[in-house]
């Protein structure tokens, strides 16, 4: 016989949509007459703009030239590269950590997979993410069997969390809750008073925060970044993932090598040069989105690379949602856009901004000429 | 309230041994009297015999000093990655793979953990898999739910499959087989005869063949390595894993742009020597089994870096079984070997050999002792 069985994954198929898979519908959407401005990705790391520290070049170098660092890395981690990022993140907790404390992953993508199924997927099990959120959490949590429910960020309230939203959604069988700080897609940076209320729900309610803190670095407007390990005394931060470990790729050893020296010698210069930037670019971005009237920009981006706007669609015509509003923008101005539906907000759009101000001004006129072509009559008269 | 909901994953704590559990148990067994050999683990460059070469390095070091390879890579791969390994694969193939055929994983790990959930976890499906075989595969079968069904492996017939045992087990469920050639654990390379037998069996089964190639430069003996892409007009090979890539970790983009100077540049020497080296050190191991009359290899290592050998309990006392030999052996003699029951053979061991003479005549030496001081009476007068 041969009639192939294999079918494909049903239940991955129809699992929640990935960043990347819209991010490539809207790429073929893209007409070729203007070149493509990009308002989408969050990579400033492939922007001459945001060159890498030359530092952390010389530091995987020599790694993979010492010839020490080729062979499988312990299960956790390199211990040198263990140590080297417990003593850096302690500099902001009084707590210390220890290389024990500190799992090296393959990327914050490879974190997720790793702690959702092994930690929490007991049956029955919920898991609280906020809304709008990463959508890696809601793919991998689907694939585990672990139900997901949302707790809304207010958009009028600096992005904070609802927190009676996030106490009536927990019952006995939730077991953690994910808070996403400085925040993507939000772009706000939450503040030391409303962590601790978080960290006092949480403990309240039993269950366990995973702060998702990949963006530390990039906080530049006036709510300073505090990391939830601040508050470990209150709630439990980190969990038993080690089981699941044994059985996971490994970040290169040479790779994990050259940790220590990329902490050690990044001097503060790179990161306030990257953050002035971003800070310059976020507030230009903020500025001309105020001359659009059919987009409102809730709040002012504080750190991270991105921020939510909400498509007012009373004022638009011949546009159904967010999805045809990014598709149709890809076709008619070569801009990309994310559709908020893929962070979990219908109608609203993520717009980042780990850019140079010509793209960010580009990008705005365009969106701009396209709100304007698309108002609906009543509008284009009184504008 | 402050009662914690988290209990971890009971799935994942009944799941399968992994070799780094059991690894890190003989660890601890370990006296400090001796200084340790392992015949355990199959990872020779942490060894200086085996050092890299240079080539590596200095690509991978070039990536990162360009700066242009530092931020995500594209979903399945960097285009320049994926067309160099094509083009090297393509070498030994009659139907030439083209750069979209490719798919870039983080090491072999994460290609077993996307490729199992993502294609053939489909409602009741099975997986047939090989005894003695790599546990990983075990272990991601029953994370996404995928029943395992093993067929044998046979040592008298220098380890090919049981054919008969094969067509047994496959049902109208059965979605794939995996093959590891050469093999690990059992150091055998697979004839041209034989895998083109295997790829007919699957043809008429319906299913696809997982073909395991991470050892393809390791083949010394006198069995040269045949890709199963050979018989890919017989049966299909590869599988639709794009779905899940969108959502795992990617290789680090630098680290990809190093792979076609490392393909193009390193020369033939690099592997001639190794295989050298490794040839030597599997033909001593062999050579020295012989003089250990309670153990049994049946078959002399023609690749990859570890072989199988039996355990012969009715020529031994006080030892219950392989776990417990490689307890006992860790503790006596500081000697770390694999029990088989850990790749699906009870009372054998797996002993590797991908080390420098020395270290095997050491190991050799102790086992021999080892085995020698826990044989029955009748054995040591007749010795």
């Amino acid at each position: 016989m041969e009639k192939w069985k294999f079918q494909g994954n049903q239940g991955l198929k129809s699992s929640a949509v990935s960043v990347r898979g819209v991010f490539n519908v809207l790429m073929q959407s893209i007409s070729k007459e203007k070149e493509v401005v990009h308002l989408c990705r969050v990579d400033p790391t492939d922007n001459p703009l945001f060159s890498a520290d030359p530092v952390a070049a010389h530091a995987v170098s020599t790694a993979a030239h010492s010839g020490n660092f080729n062979g499988y890395p312990p299960t956790f981690g390199l211990p040198q590269a263990r140590r080297a990022i417990a003593e850096y993140l302690s500099r902001d907790l009084p707590n210390k950590l220890s290389a024990e404390d500190v799992y090296v992953t393959v990327g914050a993508t490879q974190a997720i997979e790793i702690i959702l199924p092994s930690v929490f997927a007991t049956p029955g099990a919920n898991i609280l993410l906020p809304r709008p959120g990463f959508p890696q959490y809601e793919t991998r949590a689907a694939l585990c069997g672990l139900e997901v429910r949302h707790f809304d960020l207010l958009p009028n309230s600096s992005w904070e969390v609802d927190i009676d939203s996030l106490e009536a959604l927990a019952d006995d069988k939730t077991m953690a809750m994910v808070l996403i700080s400085p925040s993507n897609p939000c772009g706000n940076v939450f503040t030391y008073q409303h962590l601790k209320r978080v960290a006092e729900t949480a403990r309240k309610l039993g269950i366990f925060v995973i702060s998702d803190e990949v963006y530390a670095h990039i906080a530049f407007g006036s709510n300073p970044f505090v990391p939830m390990g601040v508050f470990s005394s209150i709630v439990p931060i980190a969990a038993n993932i080690e089981r699941n470990m044994e059985i996971t790729s490994d970040p290169p050893t040479f790779m994990q090598a050259a940790i220590p020296e990329i902490l050690e010698r990044t001097n503060d210069e790179f990161y306030s040069k990257n953050l002035d930037i971003t800070r310059e670019a976020a507030n230009a971005l903020y500025e001309r989105f105020k001359e659009i009237p059919s987009l409102i920009c809730p709040h002012k981006p504080d750190g991270a690379m991105a921020v939510m706007v909400q498509i007012n669609l009373s004022q638009i015509e011949g546009i159904a949602d967010d999805v045809d509003f990014c598709v149709k923008l890809a076709k008619e101005e070569s801009l990309l856009i994310l559709p908020g539906v893929i962070v979990g907000l219908k109608n609203w759009l993520r717009v980042s901004f780990g850019l140079e101000r010509s793209a960010i001004e580009e990008g705005l006129n365009r969106l701009k000429a396209f709100c304007l072509r698309h108002a609906k009559m009543s509008q284009q008269i009184s504008a």
